[in-house]
């Protein structure tokens, strides 16, 4: 018989939705059902030759003792090589960047150090879902940020995040490009959030994972360029999982200033000592070396999202919005007339398409499904086949 | 100029003393001051070919995507083997055991799912400083069990377990071989603990990291082998690093009964992934291959500790005690008339050898010295040579 554990802390916590979804896949696929996965955000891109060649010639050198805590020098060299080079931005490597298991490690790091209990974080609705057990798990409360659809477009303005605010407000949560909802925020945009950030005297946390995802000409932009005053307020969060295929190295890091970066080390170290010596190794030579491959994958991608559109042009009940940036497309689907949990559960159950409902991501994602294009090829045709035929079908039970 | 950080979380957590007596040594080098270094429990072994083989085979083999977060299967079954084989203990790979970023995440876990608010830990004293921190991030606090010296060895008995209970004991975290005193507790000294934890329904953590390196023909005990009701109440917490020259790799495991397994991969979860896939592959094959190697690193290992011992004798008010596993010597230097802060410091300053102070690991180990014989060959003998010299020297001080 197993003892009953203490629970306040850990019932607080959920799974990822793609977790949950994972396993109501896997039940499925254990009764014999052959599914199709348009749902994880994990390109299909491998991680490049030199990057697999520099962490063979890591490993070899014996590069397998304790890495420093705060991230080998040559990665955090290489971190703020690349933040000049990507965003102008400066960062002293010694004092301003920590490295990372990922960026994952990095949100959870940034809440920690940042959040009292009872303190709240603001953030845009729908967001990725993975961002509200951390938040709680530090004590403080997720509070959302209204956004609404223009021109085909989520975007969320000044007055939707002063109706937000409260006493407790700490932190802003911002992500562009935007999980799930493609949006890449403009300089404008930004300017009007750190503005707020401002006036009320709140960090921003910044997760910046989907950067090279970016279409039709598009920039990234971080709010920490936007002005001094933006820099210090701003956690950077990034990963090197979706811009190299690396998303199975687990290596992020974050870059703050220097009294940040000192508490974010401390609260690590209290779990982690970073990640592996050798994977940092090569991590700084994926920063370092060439980033055509980088260019070539926004190239792929764009093209991916554009077949997603594709497949969902002409049915009825169903119009797709195309992203901005990341591995996203947002359907609605309020047309069908079916709560968009139920889209998705027949989608899986009836056509073998395994998708995301918009409201796991808040209840502003209500009317949408998330189709990822991370993966492509055989597996994006496929899928978008079973997708097309099982939104046609429902859009057949409705109008019938 | 920078922002104040909320820090009531931060301002109770500490670098660990490894780490802050790192940073006294690099300024001393940055000043021109050579050091050699008797600190660190990170075993000079490089990691077995067969095992760099093995990263290597993993990551030609595109095995770069997200780990499954509980863990690799294939890890996991050879944790589960690996227990059968040294600990004839059965735990199922499916439900009862994960994979974690080092035991240092593994400790933190198994802390944050066990501990509400207020409850408290019971340690033995002196013991591994890095424990206290964690334990304080989640609310608890850590109480001392009083060990004592009988017949050159560390230990503790149930009435100094029974004085360290209070209705607010939760958890009692054992270490064996003991870091830093380097008891191996026998199965008899296991049984009383476990006696004393079924009676007042504790909890056990129990980090075993050093179970490969025990001496004279020893045995490593798990108490979560003493029986039923131990194993029920046993999060096993064990790691690559020390038995594997793994230490730079960040890969370790708890075996715990499935429902604490589920609760330990949701606190996960908010900060982690787990370690990089192909580091998973690798360290399947450590813990499945050969374990000649294993057996001739505890041989190498009982010499060093040998070569420790030898440097130490005759010297004036200083009496090393033979250690039973683990890296480490520990030298009682009461004989000096000086606190071993003392001793310690000026050990660093006038021998140039870094070694740790027994009251870095609690007042337990007042009078004490903690000399690190992970490093061997050159680097050994001449801390070894510098140490007596040293010690010597400051015996002379006291007897002018």
């Amino acid at each position: 018989m197993s003892r009953t554990l203490p629970s306040a802390r850990i019932r607080q916590l959920r799974p990822t939705t793609v977790n949950r979804i994972l396993d109501e896949a896997r039940q499925l696929q254990a009764q014999g059902k052959p599914l199709v996965s348009l749902m994880r955000g994990q390109p299909d891109a491998p991680t490049p030759p030199h990057v697999v060649d520099a962490v063979e010639r890591a490993v070899r050198a014996g590069r397998t003792g304790y890495p420093d805590n705060q991230g080998e020098p040559g990665l955090r060299q290489a971190v703020a090589e690349k933040l000049a080079r990507d965003q102008e931005l400066t960062y002293d490597p010694g004092r301003e960047i920590l490295v990372t298991d990922g960026a994952t490690q990095g949100i959870a790091l940034a809440l920690g150090v940042l959040l009292e209990p009872g303190d709240e974080v603001l953030l845009p609705d729908p967001i990725y879902d993975a961002y509200q057990s951390p938040i709680a798990l530090w004590g403080g409360r997720a509070v959302s940020v209204a956004s609404s659809i223009r021109g085909s477009r989520f975007s969320f303005d000044r007055a939707a995040l002063e109706a937000s605010h409260t006493a407790r407000s700490r932190v802003l949560l911002l992500n562009s490009p935007w999980n799930p909802v493609g949006t890449v925020l403009t300089r404008a945009e930004l300017a009007e959030a750190l503005d707020f950030a401002m006036a009320h005297d709140l960090w921003v946390i910044s997760d910046e994972i989907y950067e090279a995802l970016i279409y039709d000409g598009r920039q990234h932009v971080s709010p920490a360029q936007l002005s001094d005053d933006a820099r210090q307020r701003t956690v950077l969060v990034n990963s090197l999982s979706k811009t190299y295929g690396m998303t199975g190295w687990r290596v992020g890091y974050c870059a703050a200033p220097a009294n940040v970066i000192q508490a974010l080390l401390l609260l690590m170290q209290q779990s982690s000592r970073g990640p592996a010596t050798f994977v940092q190794d090569a991590a700084a030579v994926a920063l370092r070396g060439d980033q055509q491959g980088v260019r070539q994958l926004t190239v792929e991608y764009q093209g991916r999202r554009d077949q997603v559109l594709t497949a969902l042009q002409g049915i009825p009940g169903v119009a797709a919005m195309k992203p901005e940036g990341g591995l996203f497309v947002i359907a609605d689907v309020r047309g069908l007339g079916l709560p968009c949990d139920e889209v998705r559960r027949r989608l899986l159950h009836d056509a073998g398409v395994v998708v995301i409902h918009g409201t796991a991501y808040g209840p502003g994602g209500e009317g949408t499904l998330r189709i990822s294009f991370a993966a492509g090829g055989a597996t994006l045709e496929r899928g978008l086949e079973q997708l097309r035929a099982g939104l046609l079908r429902l859009a057949g039970d409705r109008s019938a």
